[in-house]
This record gives structure tokens, sequence and C-alpha cells, in this order.
């Protein structure tokens, strides 16, 4: 067995934890350092993942004993830990997204286009096995060209009025996922438009943000892409997708815990409910995602979106936010 | 439009009337006798689809503008009514069962054998397009040679307990379907093993008869054939077929009239109920069946089950129900 | 049985036999006249289903023996045959578009308006029965409040370039269904906002026509609406729907003609190919809709889509055309 | 953290493996022996998941820090190793069956039943969360009584001839994990009718073996159960099972790691294979097979199969073998 990788984890919350899981299940990685404002949340991470406990992320940095580190500490603090990882030129694996405000993503974006350090951002459902799937066949040529594009993402229940204060809008914090989705199957989108309404949310409301929105992107192509949100699912997390193509269709459908189908005098054929939300539905892509980001680590070749792509979903998402304020469609130019 | 054959329908309850709405249906057939001892229904009958009407079968074997009969009435009636339709030289189409006694179908075989007037007996499920759609492929060799064949039949409901005792027994009257469905695919069944059961009819415990049988049936060529039949089912009539080879297997499932599926928070991908019975689940079936019969009735080649079909199921009722006595596999040959 | 109602039917091209079809089939119903300017067409169609034959509408509207009559002919006759019909006051059901020009539509606007003479517009999947299934459910409440309408809607090939120069352009000719069906789930759209792309077919793109658009329609309940299409599929009509609520979600998958599933070492649960078209996906939806206008014609209530329906669909498909071509949403007034 | 569950491994073949993966993944187990004659497959384990190595299992029961015990050497050691591991009052997991013959099955049944040592036997189908999940709502209720029971299981090819010339036959090897499964739902089965056939491995017909087995069970409240084996399938493990009761119906499907569907000219919904074999279609089986043990090993309540449970299973597995040869069915007595 080769020399795990060490890993320092910045950020101990609900995806802070994800990735410790991760790193337990696989074989040449290893925890080695644990850091959270709060050092009670660190203490308990690591007394039960391993790694030294801090609430200094620089003495992450410094550590010596960190092959790589995974940012997972709120969207506010990215900016300046990015350029601390950049600085101390250690690998990194970063949450989505870079930042709420492209002004700040594009002040790092010279620095990380020139360096040769890896850095790997959180989209983790690229590397959900389903999605991954369909990339792979429609890049195999299975459907033949790629025409059309189906993305359908709800969540199950609203965010706090609290969360959804600080979260950018739905845009940037919902929709950045199929944004990204988007790209992973169409890399050059050239135009964006964007309707938002108000159904059921008074919160996002009063804040200005909408609750269900309906996106139509055009890649370069002329692709076109539908991405339908809602901020609510009676039936659980809804994840789907469809890629059409020349010579046929490949579909994802939804994925539940539980196969088992029940006939009965008033329905036939039902299954339980689906996966509740995204820990549960994306367990094994955070962790295939952890898994290809080692690969860069390790100098090995590596398909992990990076920083380029984040700032891309996010002036996509700038750009829904506009087409869906003034009505009309937005132009975008991702490779300037 | 060629001239439409000629028909006249013997019988006018419940399969009577289906018979009826398919001549209706078929361009090229005509109803011309309706005969019932009951005349209303008769008369009824034929005030919707045409054709005189009289109580006395010999009068429509005797009219001299009927081109086929159907044979439609109670199954105490189909021998003596298949003898005259012979003696007539009248192309016949008789619904199931020949008789419920051997002895009294052997007295006609070798007439049926030796005359070269079409006859059909009308297994109808044969005719259904998903089971003739397997058999077609099973035929072109899609999955290789059968080896396994997983029949599941069950009625939604018990009859009525004066049905039951007049039936036949399960064998005789509800299995011999399957059984017939059997031998479409292995037409040479070597051996019989069957066990019943009783589990919820007190009515059928009463009269000695089953309400849940299952069945293993031997091919000549080694295949192995299970049978699953209950008296009721809480969620509609339940009509399946798996046909399994050496390179696959192909399988129907239910049908019904709804292909809405419903998600909610309880369960999701729910379907409305399958079909109730028979009558809407076999409405093509039984069409079809009387086209396939009425290329007989023109000269042409035709695939209906015929007399010999008709005998070989019943053998094999018998047989089961020998064998559910008994305990012991019974071994036929239904060559003899 | 009461006496049938007498139908005149003009035009019997593709759409007219189904009609002659549908008429041959509901009890009541009689095809009593065939029109149209090619005789040996209506000689052939009145042979297989009855009616006199006449290549002058004229002669249908004063015949005398005309209860209703059915407008199946080209889409350029319609203005003026509708004019007639209400001339005569002969109740009739129109194939859609009433016309492909917004201000020909309105001439007769009034005129359709003040007159008591049922008038049904041919938005035949009104009255699939999986489509009207969900619609009615929604109408329950099964639901909750209805949130989110998709649907997918591809036709298997492109048509031919004489065609789609005269059609109006995908938004008028295909489209069109799209809309309605959108309007039979939310009456009231008050925005239109469409994108149009040239992916695969020469023809289009030569003409100034799209092959593929995506549109997004909001409803006056702040509804959002997702229209898919494209010209062409490889799998056959695509041709599904999806209504979510507050409640749950409510899904119209494709139907095909076999239930067959296949096993095998490549793929497992596959399922022959859907329906081809819409002559054998909506069968039962002509059928079903002539049965409800036949309703209105006796006087009954009927549920069949009007006039104004047929006008709506129009201006839907007008502001989606100039929405793909400015890239700005466009709002409507349906009710002015 | 509780103190780890120390455990000892006996046998480190494929099945000795998957223990030592959900080991690995269990929080509180520990692998402290490795224990196989063959010493570098127990270095190889051992470097991997951690352990002392020995080549004799009695070190195993004498080292001292096992609290625990997994027995997955080959059979013909399990009864020696079981007398060793009840001597040693050490609580054992052990792989089925316990012995192909039932006298030494019985020599030690006495000792067995009297000890009050946890001793789990590994069926470990039992803890498949969708049969455990049918099992779980049968005994709640939701389809009332259970009638009939129905379980299709086909491995993906037949083993090698020396492996099947000393597997005890297909009913001992193979049927006897549905053996066991009919019991989880119907624990008190009291007769067994087998049919055996030789339809494609010229192997097994050599071995005066059969590689295709349909039975039919009895349980003591005249529930009949079809069990359908096969030694091979073109499309991967086969392994469903239906429960039918008074008021429905439970069904487990096939499972396979891809969810997505493929749409073409040829099929539509197509999806990729299933999982090849049972290492893969019942890993989290094993590893709560495993989490269920432990619970009987830390003194808390248990409901793993124990010594009975691989009595019955092989006690009817001989009755099915006797069946079979003989054509009758065979009366059982398991409670005797």
């Amino acid at each position: 067995m080769s020399t795990p990788t060490r890993i320092g984890l910045i950020g101990t919350g609900r995806i802070g934890q994800v990735h410790a899981r991760s790193i337990a299940a696989i074989d040449d990685a290893q925890l080695t350092w644990v850091c959270d404002p709060f050092e009670q949340s660190a203490t308990s991470l690591s007394a039960r993942y391993g790694g030294q406990v801090t609430t200094i992320p620089d003495h992450v940095f410094a550590a010596g004993d960190v092959d790589a580190v995974i940012i997972a500490s709120p969207t506010p603090t990215h900016v300046s830990l990015i350029a601390a990882a950049l600085d101390a030129g250690i690998p990194t694996l970063c949450e989505k997204p870079i930042d709420l405000d492209l002004a700040k993503v594009d002040s790092l974006r010279a620095r990380a286009a020139s360096s040769s350090v890896p850095f790997a951002l959180g989209f983790n459902r690229r590397f959900d096995p389903h999605f991954a799937g369909v990339h792979r066949r429609v890049a195999a040529g299975e459907i033949g060209r790629l025409e059309q594009l189906t993305i359908t993402s709800r969540d199950p229940a609203p965010q706090a009025k609290e969360y959804v204060a600080v979260s950018g809008g739905i845009f940037r914090d919902m929709t950045i996922h199929d944004l990204d989705m988007a790209r992973f199957f169409v890399p050059d989108i050239v135009e964006v438009t964007a309707r938002g309404a108000n159904q059921f949310d008074s919160s996002a409301a009063e804040l200005g943000d909408y609750d269900a929105v309906q996106l139509v992107l055009r890649g370069a192509g002329d692709e076109l892409i539908s991405i339908t949100n809602s901020r609510h699912s009676a039936y659980g997390y809804d994840q789907r997708l469809e890629a059409f193509g020349e010579r046929g269709l490949l579909q994802v459908g939804n994925v539940g815990p539980d196969v088992v189908r029940a006939f009965t005098g008033e329905t036939v054929e039902a299954v339980g409910p689906y996966y509740n939300f995204f820990l549960e539905r994306y367990v094994d892509a955070y962790r295939l995602e952890l898994i290809e980001f080692l690969r860069a680590v390790r100098g090995e070749a590596s398909t992990s979106p990076g920083f380029e792509d984040g700032r891309a979903a996010l002036v996509l998402a700038d750009a829904a936010e506009q087409s869906a304020r003034t009505g009309a469609s937005v132009s975008v130019d991702l490779r300037a």
C-alpha cells in the first residue's frame, strides 16, 4: 500500500463531516488536521476520524504534514483560504462557490490560472455514477450529437429565511449546481434565459428571491438546455437529467433506498420514497469526487472541475439573475 | 371489400356479448343469427348487433346463411353443439372447455380428427398481443432454447359458490387457461405436479375445491414450467408470464388502463389499478382470436388452437387434480 | 338506440380518415356526407365508411341531412368553412388551427362569440385518457396548487420542406398543441419566453424556421411551464407531461403497443419502441374528442375546446415567435 | 466510542474477504486474528485489514483477545470449528451450511441448543434491505395474511465441475438459500415438492445433479411457496421475491448499479445489466448480517438466524432431493 495522502480539513459542518467520512472510507487517504473556529466541533470530528485540532487555518497550511486541503468552511471564507492555499502551494478541494461576488472571484483568477498546484471545486454531482455514466456514454457517441439537455432539480423543502438571506439567491445558491451540470455536458454556454416565480415561500418573496425558476441555456453549438428548479418537493429530493441526441435519449431518474414495489387495491407498482436530500443522494458522488481530486494531488491526470468551472457557474448564475429581472436573454462569453 | 363472413352466435351471456362486439368491429364479418334459450337475451343482443333471433341451435346450423358458428353457451351444451356443427360441416369457434369430462371429449375425438371443417377452441389468451409477442420472439430464437416458463394467474375475486360447484374445480375451470398457455410455448408436456391449498374461500373448502394452487409441469425437452394461481387478488386481475431461455428472459407484466404515475410524500411511481378482469384485459385477444378463426373459415392458414388443444388442456387439468390429491407427480402422454 | 347524429366530413386526408374511423366506431354517429376536392379520395373513403360524395363543401352545409360537420381540410380553408358553418347554423368540429394569421382569426371572432351553435376546435390531446386523467386529478386537488408544468413533445422526424414552408413555422404548427396543453392546465397564460435552435434540419434553417425550441410560459398565478420541442426523435413520438404541485407530482410517460420487457446480457427491462406518431398515439383521443363534441351537438354540456381556445393558442404561438426572434419575454393578455 | 468487538476470522477466501471488509467498515469492530491454512492468504488479508496471522484455528480460540469468531472456511471444517467455538464459549458467525450431512449437523444439535453462547448462521439474504423490508411490512400486516411466496433465484453461470462435485448438489448448495428465505417468511414448512431438470450443463448431468429446479413448499398455515432456480442467467444474477397476501403484493425486483435508461430506435427504457453475482448484490446484506451478529455478541437482542435455522434448511434441501428423485411430495416436521 502506498503512503496515504495526508489531508487537512477546514470546516467541520455538514459537508466537512461528509468529507471526513469519505477520507475514512478511502484506503490511501488520512485525515491529519481538523480546523474549525468552533473548537468543540473540530475536536468531536477529530475524535471520530483522527487528525490534530486547530481553530486557525494557517496552522494547517504551515503544518508540514498536509499534502492536500479540503475547504468546507462558510462561503465568505473561501477566497482568502484559496489564496492561502495557493501561497502555500498545497493542492486544494474547495466547496462551491468560490464566492458569491464575481469581482472577488476575479481577484483570484490570474493567480489561480498561473498556478500549477491542483485546485478542484466541489461540484460533486459530476461524480454521481449515474450522471457520470450518461456523460461517458454521450462522449462515446451513443446518442450522436447532443441537442437538448433537460435538468430537473427540486429541493425537499425551503431553507430557513436566515440562510436564504445570505445565500446569494436561488440562482447562485441552488441553480448553480445545475448550471455546472449543464456545463459538464455543454462547456461553452453562450446565452442564458431565466424566469423566476414566487409560488409558496413567503420568506423568499420578502427577501426579493424566487422559490421556483425555469431556465433555458444555449450552447455554442445551438444546444438547448432546460433547467427546472423548485425550493420544495413533496416526494423528496428530485434530481433528474435527460440527454437527448440525434440517435436517442439517456435518462437519469430519481434514486431511492428501496426497490420494493407495492400492489394494492388502490395503486400498483408503488415504491417507497426517494432519498430525502443531497447527503443521502450524493454520498457516492462525494467519495468519488475526493478520489478524483486525490489523483491530481498525486500528480496523475484528473477530471476534477477547477477554478474556471467555479467562475463559469457564477457568471451563468449572475446572467440568470439579470435575465429573470429584465425579461431579456443574456449573452455570456465564458472564454473571455 | 370482400363478402363478409356470416356468423351465427349460440349463447348471449357475457362471452357471447364479447364476440358480438368483436364481430361488429371486424369489417368482413357479419352477425346473421343469434341463438339463446332465453329469447329476451338473444333479442336484446340482436337489436344492437343484428342477426335473426332463435332459441333453437339447430335453426342456426340449418339456416343456410351461416358461414361459421360461435359456441358461447354453457359448458354442458358444448359436446352436442360441436357434434351438430361437425354434422352440418360448419366451421366453429367454441369457447373452452370442450367438456369437463374427458370421456365425453374423447367421444368426439375421432370425428373431430377426421373432419376437415375448421374447428377452433377459445383459448383467447394465445391471441393477447403481449403473450403472442413473446411466443413469436421465442420462436424466432431471441432467448435461445426455452428452459423455464413462469405463469402467474390470479382472479380478482372468488366466483359464487353455485358457480364453483359446477365449474369442475379450480384446475379445470381456472388453471386450464394456464395449462393451455404452457402448451402454447411447450406443446409436449410430459409430467404434471400440483399442490392445492385452502387459504381464504370457505365455499371452495366446503366443496372440496382449492382456492390457490401451484403447479410444476415438465416438457419433453426437460423444460420446467411453474403456474401460480389464486382465486383472489386485491390489486386486480394478475396475468403475467416469463419465458426464460439460455440467452435471456422475456417478461409480460400486468396491463392497466392508465400510465399516469403519482409521486407523493408516501410513495412514488404509483400507477392506477390494473384491469379488473378478463373482459377488459383480453378485449384485444378476443377480437384477434376471432380474426384468426375467420382466416380458417376462408380457407387460409390459421394458427387457432383446435380440438386436440382443448383435449390436451383437460388431460393436464385432470392430471393436476390427481397430483394434488395424491401428492405424486403424474406422467401424461398427450400424443397418445 | 337513439337516432344517430348525421355527420358531414370535409377533407379526407390523414386526419379525415381518422375521424371517419371514429364515426364508424361510435354507435350513435353516422357519416352522411364526404367532401373533398379530390373526388377519388372522397369516393374511396365513402366506400368504406358510407356517406354521399361531393367535391363542394356548400353541398354539405345545404344537404339537410347533416347534424354536424367535421372540418379536416387544409388550414387555409378553415376560416371560410367555419364562416359557412356559422351561417348554416351547423355544429362544427374544426381541426386546428383556425388559421395561421391572427387577423383572419379575429375577423371571425365576434361572430363566433355571438353564435350559440356548438363549435369545437380539434385540440385532441386534451382527450387523451392519460393527460385528461392528470387534469382531472389536478382539478380534484390531488397535488394541491399546481406550480410547474413540464411538457415534452418531439416528433419522430422532420416534415418535408414543402410542408414546413407553409406550416407557419414550428411554433404555429407543432408547439401550438403544447401551448393548448399548457392552457388546458393553466388557462390564463400571461407571459411567453421562447428560444429556438437549428440543430439538424437544413430545410428548416433555409426557411428561417427552427427545428428545436424551448419555451417558458408564466400563468397568472405565477405558475411556470416548460415546453421542450424537437422535430425529430430517434425513439419515436415523444409525448410526456408532468404536473408538479405543492403536494406531489403526476407524470404521463410515453405509451407503446407492447409491454413485453427483454432481459439479456447487454440490457435489461428493455421494451419495444413507442408508438411512432400521433395517429397511433392519439387514436383514443380522436375518438373521445368526437364523442365530447357530439354531446354538444345533442345539446348536452360539453368540455370541448372552442374558438377562443384556438385563438389563444395562436396568440401564444405568435408571442413565442416574437420572443424567439427578439430574445425578450412577451406579455400576453388572453382575456383582451 | 465503546470498546470495539475483537474478531477472529477463520478462512480468507472470497467470503472471508467480504467479512474483513465489513469489519473495516464497522466502527466498533476490529479484526484481531486472521487464520488460514494457506498462510500467504492470511498474511495478505492481515496486511490490508489488520489482525495477527495464524494457520491454526485453535490459536484463535485460545488467543484471549477474541470476542467473536467468523467461520468462513470450507464447509467440511464447519462442524469441528463450531464445536471448538462452543467449547471455548466464543460467539460465532458461521457461513452456511453447517454441514452437507444432516447426521453430522445433528451430532452438534444438542450442544448448540443447550449453549447460551451466541451462534449465528450466515444466511445473509435475510439482511438484504429489500427482502428485510418486505419481511417487516408483511409482519406489520400490510398485505394481511401471507398466502403465496414466489422466489426466483438464478446464478449467472454454472460453477466449475470440481466445485459441483463436492457441493452436495443444487438443493444443498444453491436452493438452500431460497429454502431459508422461505422460512424467513414461513418458518414452519411442512411439505416439500421438487422437480429437477438437466437443461444446459453437461457437467451437472454427468454428476447426477440438476441444473434447474422448481419447488413447491407448503407452510403449516397452507401457504404455498414457489422456488425457481437455474444455474445460469444470461442477464446476470436473478434474485427476486414476491409476497402475496389477502390485501396485496410486495415485490422485490432485481437491483443493478445503474439507473440510466436508454431510448433508441430499437428499444426504450433499457437499463444496464444487473449486479453480476452475490458479492455485489449482497454487499449490504453481509455488512448488516455482521452488525446484527455483533448485537448478540454484546448481549443485545438479535434476530440472526441460528443453528436450528441452518439445520432446517438442510432438512428441507434433503426433502427436496428426495422429492425430485421419487416424484412424490415429502412431509417434514421441522419442530421434531
